[in-house]
């Protein structure tokens, strides 16, 4: 007995041993006053995705095109850093991580829990994938960063929590991820790419470190410590030891002939260290010891870094200089800078952000703000669909069984905002790789929500469809039953009306609300451009069904019951000449009957003259010197001698006027049409472009052809226009400038391009005036001209641009290049007036983004009598709507008994004289219909711990005001069972709520 | 006290559960009955040098040239198999093995003894290198593989011994080697390379497994089981998982687009199992999982076969079959082959060799075997000194400080034993290596022989000097000083005499031996060719004085006092018109004065006409096609239309008649002479040709030259000749024809070439006469018309042979095209005589092999007397010699305490009526007279066990007669304290013996 105690105990020792935790700063290697302090960050940067698949990468298949497996590097590594106490290595892309941890057993997964613990593994960036910062949209960023960042909590607790951004690849940084970042209670983040020019500037400058303020609105609690890395990320050259590499290794017998390390140890700190050191803020240089895809061979590379440390720290100095060599991190980094510094660096603050990245003068990385404009596409109507599914399982209270499903799309999201994915800056197998990532998650998803809504309605969940291919026109429910239910779902915060509009086969249809009363409907023939589409639209309908879903509740449904009826009510082409088109509300447009274009435009009691047409930069296809660089799925260069040319000076065109809906549907060439529409209830006019296929046989071997839509004013915009930043602030540009330096443009178009996620704006300050240009995905977009406003809608380039993907980017789909389809919804107004005009243009963006969802099913009743009878035709999550500048950003299931909800300002500071101003929600009053909240408590923006315990290294800037206003910039103290929450213009609240179901 | 004790215990248990070693057979994992079990083998083929150096390779610099590092295989095997213990790898060379366990820890050193203990980890073959078998020595290949299997057995004790034999990549196999792995007390050894046609009916006839026989004389005892494996040494297509290659791993997630294991394993079985286990002898098959340099990635690997065996084996059938995939390692295949075939092979006992090998019709490998001539030259006198070295260090009983010297030399032999190394077969840049290596071995043993001689001479140590650039006449020590005195030590264990020739700046010199009796000399001109090197030679020596140092006892030395004198004792030119040229013994030769060939031989009183002269192959540089392969540093390939041309139909010749020697000096050609001598009491006529500089210039872009010597006599050979198998039995060969199967021959000059490492000879059976000519060296060499007997000398090739050198052979010294020096030993007598000519033969080679070594001093006493009374000038290390048929073949330090000692039989059977007889060695009365034996205890061949300890696993061939006279080839009972040795003709039998030092 006594043994077998001893035994037990034993055990425990071990257990607790095993157990006890040293991660954090305290886990730091110690720096050293009086030297040189070069960290040297162990580090694999994994695409999730890009020349091969997320798979092909994970599992290492496909190694023919890329020598590369994800699983081995975990595999790896884990061995590697065990061997000796004072090797580090960060983990990165959670979405391998997870793959990875899934697949070990306990002993595996105790070994890795262990240096996790230790501090020996740190866990940097921690999103699901390292998303893009140009083209994603702030919600997807914040969901996949809370995904990646909830499952580290859930393996490792405290010592899984990321301190440090690690934003090494993306191509350019946003001041929304910035801001994202410091809600994230992060200490700093690592960028691996900034504009060369900038660079430069900076390196001479010593501010390649500074302290970045992420929003305007929200100041000084969205500073962060921001550095640049002196050499990109891969291992400084001679200095990777990797199977992807072909250095020598470090050879310390001096006995053997191969001995090197000598040599090598000179040429590390004379060409690698010594001048670098002057560009940074402290005495700490930071060195990425890693490239893309390594540490497959982990051990070697530990071995030679181990055998570097060992001879330079033994030596005593190099040039005079004492070096102290250190394995870190990045958090390790950024504490000694702090350390060192005080925290007051000597750098300028940066407000700006840094867009558009080039990598030499020739070389804009813009072309990749449009790159696979239908993958940008999808990946939106993802985002819509993700946070449709995420409010149902939660409205529905769903069980847990079902979360495996929505975990697929989450994590399809999570995949799809990687720097390789949505920004089309991938291989085209991979790019169709992605869309069937996300049509899986999708699918899943479908299964949660038909579950949620069937609760809701009555209706057996296996009854429901969507159908994703409207967009051409297709859908096989409506297009083959006489009879079909439409419900449709709103996910924002308020009532919204809704076009829906559907492919049908029959010329008139009676349409019953849930109210009993009929709803007016229009039918119209398919658009002109959707015929383009060659074999990809499998279906005989040619008309589509029109009507208004009107109010659909906040977190809510209605259905429509919809039925086939004798009659024709197909809308005609009108042949009157009179070429001005309205709705009753002031809002329309004229046609220039000589051209067949748009020649004015009117709303919000203001008339512009404009015209808007199409053109093509001829992308250039050489690359056979420095200064010619092609244009590829990364960058956008015309040709020099001939950079532009127009599609067509004229259209032919067809008018419908009809009631609900009026459109104008031009052709311009072959293969660009477009239809000009507006809608009754509408506050802009929509642009419903088409085009493609690009025949690229008809311009090879010359250049490619990248199609542009511009709008031409007599604005006088001074050089200026905005973007907006990820979908929330705008961002000032000036055309040929950038706010940080003197910038010098040898490119007029590319180094003038910028990302427009949501939209894009010109101004006339003295005429009062502001034209808008709102998108359905990212789209890459200028102003090139005063008045002007243009915007990339489809890249077909005949050279690979030489960044990597090694593929010309030219889309095809079904044999035969792609045809892409897009709407710009475009508004116009005074800036002064009331409502503002920017009011408008939000209320339009968000409901676009958030756009009311179409669940479709077969009636087994007969009559809407019957079918009323049996299943409820409406539903509001909410029990009223919440104001116009706030909004439900996140609701989904957490934990077991919990739920995430983000609350966000969606107005900027001064943009309304109203709306701008905070906003006070009681969630306990207002809120939900469904499920009642326990308690309340508010966390970081990931979740991923309370806001109370999250304390962030103090950093700023020495040019930076004391008197700034700090009461207006402080963070809000965190809640905690307080239900009544306040939002300042542009907050975003993240809170963990305990529910009670109340169904 | 209580709890302390506790802790204790539980430590020890620990230990002893560390330490309990269950290596050995019963660690093999089980097979199957009804079943197909497959053996899967992971496996790295390292090689000790080829396209890089042993250092490149092991540490991993270099890699652009070749991507890999050995020690990244040990630290990443050593992780991946501890992890699962399944998992099964084998270690092979143990040159890298050592080089890093060096490097190790204790913790990473237990981690091994661990696995090797649980026989996870196992040795195989375990030689210092993997030896070549066609251009080896017998005796440097039991040195290496003793070698290897001391450092294993010191490191692991038992369980590190291996049990088979993997001679997976060498490019034929030897006879010899048969027999050394069955004196190693191997149960089998696998092979991976044989002739392709001779494979192609092995496959068809179920023989690719057989009992093969090592040895004519000693019969059954050498029967070893051999296996050849199915397809090469790489695992099968498809299933490469590492840095180089670029298969993909397997997925087994049936979620991922990735999904493979089903096809994958349909496709292991179907295209690389199904078929081959038609041609092996049981249901077990062996399959290689590895290839050159793999596991670097080893966890892929490991993780892969995991997968591959987890779904087979849980798949119930393929096509209706049963299979077992199981780890495992050459030894568990073997034992499951004899258990399954009860020992009983129905394949027939294999009695010849392997050689020569071709992978196709026309690549034969039969280039390799001359490759390189002067890197396996230097090898040889390696060898020489190694022995003499190992020998003074027992006889002076030096302290074991000195063993590091002695190991030097040792480990660079063991390396040179590699086939890539003395084959040729490697990079020039890594042929200088090697050389470096031998150079740095040879420099180090200098001290040892110093130190051992300055205790018998009582000359200080740093005083001995060895010369060896004598063979470029340049020697500094003598060509500068007057007076010098040269100490001849003989390692073999009898009295021989040897021509002590060195360059000299004097016309007249004395020389006084150590009886004080004045040593007639001679002094001769330096030879013609020597002169062609181009700056290599750096000397202003013109002359060399010859002198016999005769009767050098055993094991011992004799010293010569030298003193430059005045008069002219100079050799002149002959200018008589006798062309006849014999030494007072009756041996001699004859010039052809229109030709200035020579014309006939005579010795032994035998008179034989004959031509000798210089050809050269037309190296084919074509490789175009398939049939069309060119001639490189493996493959020997004579162009199609015009294979051979003579260097030259005339030599202009100088005659130097002398009373110690006479020579007769012939020039055929820019690149081309030869000095044919004989020596007033030696046996042989001596043919000392010097090759070179063959100037590629002149023939490029045309083919390579490949020079040939060719003696043609009339003899009626009957399409027969004999070459030894690697220096000691001789194997019949008949042209254009293989024992084993009808071979099909395309390509008549290299399908007839064969390995001579030391001797081939053409008998006349009917005339009673025998031509032979020894070697200083592996050559090639062929009887391609009866009566004639060919060698090539030197070899220049204008393309790469394309398997895998990627460089033409064309070797380079001083920036200019190589010159390549040697001897070939010419005998002549009846087969039947007294003595035998076999024992003439027998006797040169001996002495050739292990030739006197001259140290040289320089005297600081100014006379003889003086000298001779302060220096001992003899010593005898045996109290007398051994019988001619007897020979010490080792006599090295190998414990603390203890000298290894190997005793050889130098005569096959039927070679000698006497000398062909078994003799006894009494070793406690006849030997050694600086140290007495205490214990002696009889080992294997490499030392590693107790002989008696030795149980082999048995097999047969079923053809296999019983009625074998197994009394004469049964193996001797083993020694224990017996001191009187009995040896059978070819025997070779291994002693540890304790000694007492009497110095």
């Amino acid at each position: 007995m006594r043994t077998r105690f001893s035994l037990q105990l034993l055990a425990l020792i071990v257990t607790l041993v095993q157990c006890k935790s040293n991660c954090g700063y305290q886990s730091c290697h110690p720096i050293k006053d009086g030297y040189i302090n070069v960290h040297l960050i162990p580090h694999s940067h994994d695409d999730v995705g890009w020349v091969k698949t997320v798979d092909q990468f994970y599992y290492g298949t496909n190694n023919f095109d890329y020598r590369a497996s994800v699983q081995t590097i975990y595999d790896n590594v884990l061995k590697a850093v065990q061997k000796n106490k004072q090797r580090r290595f960060i983990y990165v892309e959670s979405a391998f991580f997870w793959k990875w941890w899934q697949e070990q057993n306990e002993s595996e997964r105790n070994q890795l829990q262990q240096l996790v613990n230790s501090g020996q593994i740190e866990f940097a960036g921690g999103g699901w994938s390292m998303n893009d910062e140009a083209v994603v949209n702030y919600q997807s960023v914040i969901d996949q960063m809370s995904w990646g960042l909830k499952k580290l909590n859930d393996s490792f607790g405290d010592c899984g929590r990321p301190k440090a951004g690690w934003q090494i690849d993306p191509f350019g940084h946003s001041n929304e991820m910035a801001s994202i970042f410091a809600g994230l209670g992060y200490d700093g983040v690592i960028l691996g790419r900034i504009d060369y020019e900038d660079k430069s500037i900076r390196l001479e400058n010593r501010s390649m470190e500074m302290v970045w303020r992420g929003s305007r609105s929200l100041g000084r609690q969205t500073d962060i410590f921001t550095t640049t890395l002196y050499n990109h990320y891969d291992a400084p050259a001679g200095f990777c030891f990797d199977i992807l590499c072909e250095d020598s290794n470090l050879v310390d017998d001096p006995y053997s002939p191969e001995y090197n390390i000598d040599v090598k140890a000179e040429e590390f700190i004379s060409e690698h260290i010594k001048d670098s050191i002057k560009s940074f803020q402290t005495n700490n240089v930071i060195v990425p010891m890693g490239r893309d895809f390594a540490y497959q061979e982990a051990e070697t590379w530990f071995r030679n870094i181990d055998k570097l440390i060992k001879y330079i720290n033994n030596h005593e100095t190099f040039e005079g200089k004492k070096y102290n060599l250190l394995y870190s991190t990045p958090s390790c980094y950024i504490a000694a800078v702090q350390k060192q510094s005080k925290g007051i660096l000597t750098s300028p603050l940066k407000l700006d952000d840094f867009f558009p990245y080039a990598t030499d003068p020739h070389a804009y990385w813009t072309g990749y703000y449009t790159s696979r404009p239908t993958l940008k596409r999808y990946e939106r109507l993802g985002n819509n669909f993700l946070q449709v599914c995420k409010q149902l399982f939660a409205l529905a209270h769903l069980p847990s069984e079902f979360e495996p499903r929505l975990d697929s799309l989450r994590e399809a999201m999570g995949v799809m905002q990687h720097h390789d994915a949505i920004t089309g800056t991938e291989k085209e197998t991979v790019a169709y790789d992605y869309a069937r990532l996300l049509h899986i998650g999708i699918n899943d998803c479908e299964n949660v929500t038909s579950e949620a809504l069937s609760y809701f309605t009555n209706i057996e969940a296996n009854d429901f469809n969507t159908c994703l291919l409207t967009n051409i026109s297709q859908c096989a429910l409506t297009e083959t039953h006489d009879k079909f239910v439409v419900t449709v779902y709103n996910p924002l915060s308020r009532l919204v009306s809704k076009y829906v509009r559907l492919p049908v086969n029959g010329n008139s249809f009676s349409i019953t609300g849930p109210d009993g009363n009929n709803v007016h409907s229009q039918i119209l023939p398919t658009p002109i451009g959707i015929m383009n589409i060659p074999s990809g639209r499998q279906t005989s309908a040619s008309l589509e069904l029109i009507f208004e879903a009107q109010d659909i509740p906040p977190l809510g449904f209605k259905s429509f019951y919809v039925q086939k009826k004798n009659g024709d009510d197909v809308t005609r082409e009108d042949l009157s000449l009179d070429f001005s088109y309205f709705n009753g509300k002031g809002v329309g447009f004229t046609i220039d009957p000589s051209t067949g274009l748009v020649d004015s435009l009117e709303m919000n009691n203001v008339l512009l003259e404009l015209e808007q047409k199409f053109w093509f930069y001829n992308g250039s296809d050489s690359f056979m010197d420095f200064s010619s660089k092609p244009s590829g799925a990364y960058v956008f260069r015309p040709d020099t001698l001939s950079p532009i040319k127009k599609v067509s000076d004229t259209a032919a065109f067809e008018v419908y006027r009809g009631d609900l809906v009026t459109e104008v549907r031009q052709t311009f060439s072959e293969y660009v049409s477009q239809t000009v529409r507006i809608y009754a209830n509408e506050k802009f006019v929509e642009f419903d472009w088409v085009i493609g296929p690009i025949k690229t046989e008809m311009n090879w071997p010359s250049n490619g052809k990248e199609v542009i839509s511009r709008f031409t004013t007599s604005l006088n915009s001074e050089s200026t226009f905005y973007t907006d930043s990820n979908g929330r602030e705008l961002m000032k540009r000036q055309r040929n400038q950038r706010p940080s330096w003197n910038v010098t443009v040898l490119e007029n178009e590319s180094s003038n391009y910028y990302p427009v996620t949501s939209k894009i704006l010109i101004r006339d300050e003295e005429a009062n005036l502001e034209f808008a240009v709102l998108t359905d995905r990212a789209e890459g977009g200028s102003s090139l001209a005063d008045g002007e406003i243009e915007l990339m809608l489809l890249r077909s380039c005949v050279t690979d641009d030489q960044f990597g993907v090694n593929e010309a980017l030219m889309e095809v789909a079904y044999d035969l290049p792609i045809v892409a389809r897009g709407s710009h919804y475009v508004t116009l107004g005074n800036i002064e007036s009331e409502p503002t005009i920017a009011s408008i243009e939000n209320e339009i963006a968000t409901q676009k983004l958030l756009d009311s969802w179409i669940f479709l099913s077969v009636p087994t009743e007969t009559t809407f009598a019957d079918y009323e009878k049996a299943h409820p035709m409406q539903f509001s999550g909410l029990k009223k709507s919440l104001p116009q500048n706030v909004h439900i950003m996140t609701l989904e299931p957490w934990t077991k008994s919990s739920y995430l909800l983000r609350l966000e300002h969606v107005f900027e500071i001064e943009q309304d004289s109203t709306l701008s101003e905070p906003v006070t929600v009681d969630l306990k009053q207002d809120l939900f219909t469904s499920f009642e909240l326990k308690s309340i408590r508010e966390t970081t923006l990931g979740a991923n711990q309370w806001l109370k315990d999250n304390k962030r290294l103090n950093f700023k800037s020495a040019f930076q005001s004391d008197e700034e206003d700090l009461s207006k910039t402080k963070r809000s103290n965190a809640l905690n069972n307080e239900f009544s929450v306040e939002l300042k213009p542009m907050e975003i609240r993240t809170f963990i709520v305990e529910v009670v179901s109340k169904l």
